[in-house]
């Protein structure tokens, strides 16, 4: 996805968002961000939307010197997540269609994305996937890839929302598909890396891979030839949040499924469902 | 009040609002706020809030050759306040303490000013403002003050608002101070004018007068000789909105009276009321 021009204020939110939980010197602080607005006062605004949300990045950690300023709001979360995971697995467990259920929770999963001064229920999340309609719903699309020879490519999008993939994953194991879970390379908001995989068990239900890079969604001429290849050889996609639709929306040579929570107007007028819904849409090759 | 750290990504959200009033031609509404973007990446982040926020506007107004974007919505509140006018009117009348009453009327009215896509009520806004307590309330300093040979200064705020400033004007006449009406010198936001205030008939009960710019405010070195004449001339200020609280809350050879409802944080804090509260504050010489 191109940006918008809602996007340019939104980056320099997140942009000082980001400032704040890096540093608490406030001249660092003013030339961080004031570096950013350089930045998006001289990038193409053509460009596309996760390649200049990693430039931002970059600029904040780069500056400030904080590799990783989302470390203890990522941290939060994965012990919210891993506390509540016993009864997400009692849920699914007692649910009349486990699958439906699992892939639910794992876009309810997908709230973990809203900073650190918003409070997220996750709990109240979860019940309103359970009780509400997804607003795009191509279940029974997904259950007809899921055959034993599926190579499925799973893309993380937050830390925490990881234990609620897992939900998932150990519902697709149970189809006998191959799974390679990729997360983010290196630290960019609150998305998971390979350590948050593992806080969350998950390397030991699928391949865990990380993109290599530090960049939001999948920039690709970023990445590893590990993942590319991984990619590649994928049957089907299964792809996180806004970040990840960002960057694959106008893939055509897979089958793609994307899970997420709408967050923006701007996607959502995309995908077609409006800001605070959940979705389960299809782009088949 | 010195610009905020987080007053930076706020100028942007509010210049992308002003800018999409301004035109529906997506090339010239990409120029202004990539103008405006430059302009936030050069200009000294030590400036006072009001000069920054005037030359945001501007800019947009000179990038997109509209001279007034918020036209359109002024002519709304100006409009939807007329019929409310009358009801105001009445509540004051069966008041038991009709100044109070009117000075909550006309600070409920400094809810307009939320941008054209937040509906405000503002009968609602009337009825909080009637129902809850002041956060700060100086009633009795400004009771004080309300002889018959006080020299009134009345710094408007929004298009709209004046019909609420109205109600009490009419309250202050009853004290035989003398009042002048202070609007912009031209289009800002939805600020009022000149129009805004003969709309309202005003011009009936006060003399009415300009900051002779178009200003975000008041900026003292920018404004017409009338005006600083009147302003110093006065022996107290009633000053609506943030706008003139973020110019004025550091003068201190002047009684002014701060009516206002909280809109950001930034404001909140250095007034001590949390956001959405309303205000009446004295500021005494």
């Amino acid at each position: 996805m191109k940006v918008h021009l809602d996007c340019i204020p939104c980056f320099l939110r997140q942009a000082l968002e980001a400032v704040k939980m890096s540093t608490n010197n406030d001249a660092v602080r003013e030339k961080a961000l004031r570096e950013v607005v350089t930045y998006l006062s001289q990038v193409k605004w053509t460009t596309d939307i996760p390649r200049i949300g990693t430039e931002v990045h970059r600029i904040v950690k780069k500056v400030t010197g904080n590799s990783d300023p989302y470390k203890q709001l990522k941290n939060k979360y994965n012990k919210l997540a891993a506390q509540l995971y016993p009864k997400l697995e009692f849920m699914v467990k007692n649910s009349s269609d486990p699958l439906f259920t699992a892939l639910k929770i794992a876009i309810a999963g997908n709230a973990i994305d809203f900073g650190p001064k918003a409070e997220i229920n996750l709990e109240k999340e979860v019940k309103n996937a359970l009780t509400n309609e997804l607003a795009i719903n191509h279940i029974e699309s997904f259950r007809h890839e899921l055959k034993p020879e599926t190579d499925l490519l799973y893309l993380a999008d937050n830390s925490g929302e990881t234990f609620f993939d897992r939900i998932l994953l150990e519902e697709l194991t149970k189809f006998k598909t191959r799974i390679v879970y990729v997360v983010k390379g290196g630290p960019i908001l609150n998305d998971a890396t390979i350590d948050d995989a593992k806080i969350a068990q998950i390397d030991k239900i699928a391949d865990v891979i990380s993109t290599g890079t530090d960049c939001a969604g999948i920039i690709f001429d970023e990445c590893s030839e590990e993942f590319i290849e991984a990619f590649k050889k994928s049957s089907i996609v299964i792809s996180k949040g806004q970040g990840n639709y960002e960057s694959l929306n106008e893939v055509k040579d897979k089958k793609i499924f994307f899970l997420l929570k709408v967050k923006c107007p701007i996607v959502g007028k995309k995908i077609g469902a409006r800001v605070g819904s959940i979705v389960l849409k299809a782009v088949s090759s």
